[in-house]
């Protein structure tokens, strides 16, 4: 197993979603006492989007971290450019000097503190343990679909990379609760870092988990115009089970579209103001027990 | 008193404010049975932000009605020369030919459903009664501190001009519940106007309602960078009492502001986003019957 020496903290990577942002400044800024076992490197990831406040500026720089988009080449798009710029500081994805990338993100959806992790490995299995046993109101999302290099996210470019989620929070908007929440998180993934290097790592025992299925999409005329809403039933619900038969979408025209899939998953990223561009409504998973 | 026979329904004055673009886009198809006895206009009133999702291009639309912004010149932005053109729509400001305007918004504040009137008349009084009576979780916000004239705001172009504010809900996002408050408030005024029509108004004894006094910046530093957040203890607490002594800000140091007014306030727009850029926090209001 190997040891981990250092970490990037990073904010910013959306520029209007704020946790993260005052998050990094203070860390920076030393207002909190960290594990000084390791190294540390604080990211304002994209500096501009943060001082427009949106999302990026082109296009969104955590999808950019793809392999076959790092390798240097000029870009017309600003992100694709940064995405090079931060692969060369925390990177280069393919052989990188930083140990673990944590980066930090918020969501319009009610998905509480949720940690997003990209492989099912024990170290990642046992860093999930460790918060859900520290911080029971986390939960946690394996996104494993595919192999961790060949995700496109910006912690992609440490050998190891998570993402912090933290919702419900309008884009623009600081909440003290929710900044609490991911002082909390990172403080607990840090000491878990710690006890991962001394090789004191505790056992657990089967925690519950959910893994991404798929996405949702609205639902859209054929001139792909809005039709209605996330149900009253559905808004807010993040990680509570929906069940064939269950509201899903309120209609315009007074109509309810239910779920029609085949059993109970689990939605996620409802009614997130990012993906509305896309039409996507919210993503599901299955729940288990890891 | 004045009757009334043309309503301009308006969304889109700021582009991410999600429930009035639908509203209105869904009225004009006919979705809801609104009064016959009135002549209707529906207007998404920035079509340019509505299509990228922002709160404007240039500047806030909803500060350009000034009298003196309306005389025709060429302006470069974007939205000096879109209120000239509104203005002759639905205005002119000082000779109008629309009766009543209403401007329908959203907030990231807890604010509910609020109705917005700027002067204290008996029509506004008897409107906000009859709303009040109708739909109790409404809140009534006067903002007369100058007259109706000389406010900015884009409903001032219609003979009488009022503004809906329907929170607490993310830019970017549309809520069913917040979606369906706006139909309800929009379906009560339109009664409202009729029964004022037939000079049918009933009688109101006094009813609680607001009136703005003031806002209140967040802590900045020297060099303008944010100390805190709103606290905990006050996100979310739109309407309810704040007292002096009462924990008004979090600091990133770990220390809290107390309010230090003289009596107690009701604080509003607590954190909304849009304001985030001018550094206000939240704006205070007298409670008081009407």
């Amino acid at each position: 197993m190997h040891s981990i020496s250092s970490v990037a903290i990073v904010g910013g990577t959306h520029g209007n979603e704020l946790t993260g942002i005052h998050l990094v400044n203070n860390l920076a800024n030393d207002n909190y006492s960290l594990p000084d076992s390791l190294d540390y490197r604080f990211l304002i990831a994209n500096p501009d989007a943060v001082a427009t406040n949106t999302r990026f500026i082109d296009v969104d720089l955590n999808r950019q971290f793809a392999l076959d988009n790092l390798t240097y080449q000029e870009h017309s798009l600003y992100e694709l450019n940064l995405a090079q710029i931060i692969n060369r500081k925390i990177g280069p994805k393919d052989n990188p000097h930083t140990d673990l990338v944590i980066d930090i993100h918020n969501t319009t959806s009610n998905m509480g503190p949720t940690l997003i992790v990209l492989e099912s490995s024990d170290f990642y299995r046992n860093m999930s343990g460790y918060l859900k046993q520290q911080m029971p109101s986390c939960n946690i999302l394996v996104e494993d679909e595919v192999s961790y290099l060949e995700h496109p996210y910006l912690c992609t470019c440490g050998k190891y990379g998570v993402m912090l989620e933290l919702g419900a929070q309008p884009q623009g908007v600081s909440r003290a609760d929710v900044y609490a929440q991911s002082v909390e998180m990172v403080q607990h993934i840090l000491k878990f870092v710690e006890l991962h290097n001394q090789q004191e790592t505790p056992e657990f025992k089967g925690f519950e988990a959910y893994r991404l299925l798929d996405v949702v999409q609205f639902p859209l005329s054929k001139e792909e115009k809005l039709l209605g809403l996330i149900h009253p039933a559905l808004q807010d619900q993040d990680f509570k089970p929906l069940k064939p038969g269950q509201p899903m979408f309120s209609l315009f025209d007074g109509s309810t579209v239910e779920y029609e899939g085949e059993g109970t998953v689990y939605p996620h990223f409802i009614n997130e103001a990012a993906y509305k561009a896309s039409a996507v409504a919210f993503a599901t998973a299955d729940k288990f027990i890891w």
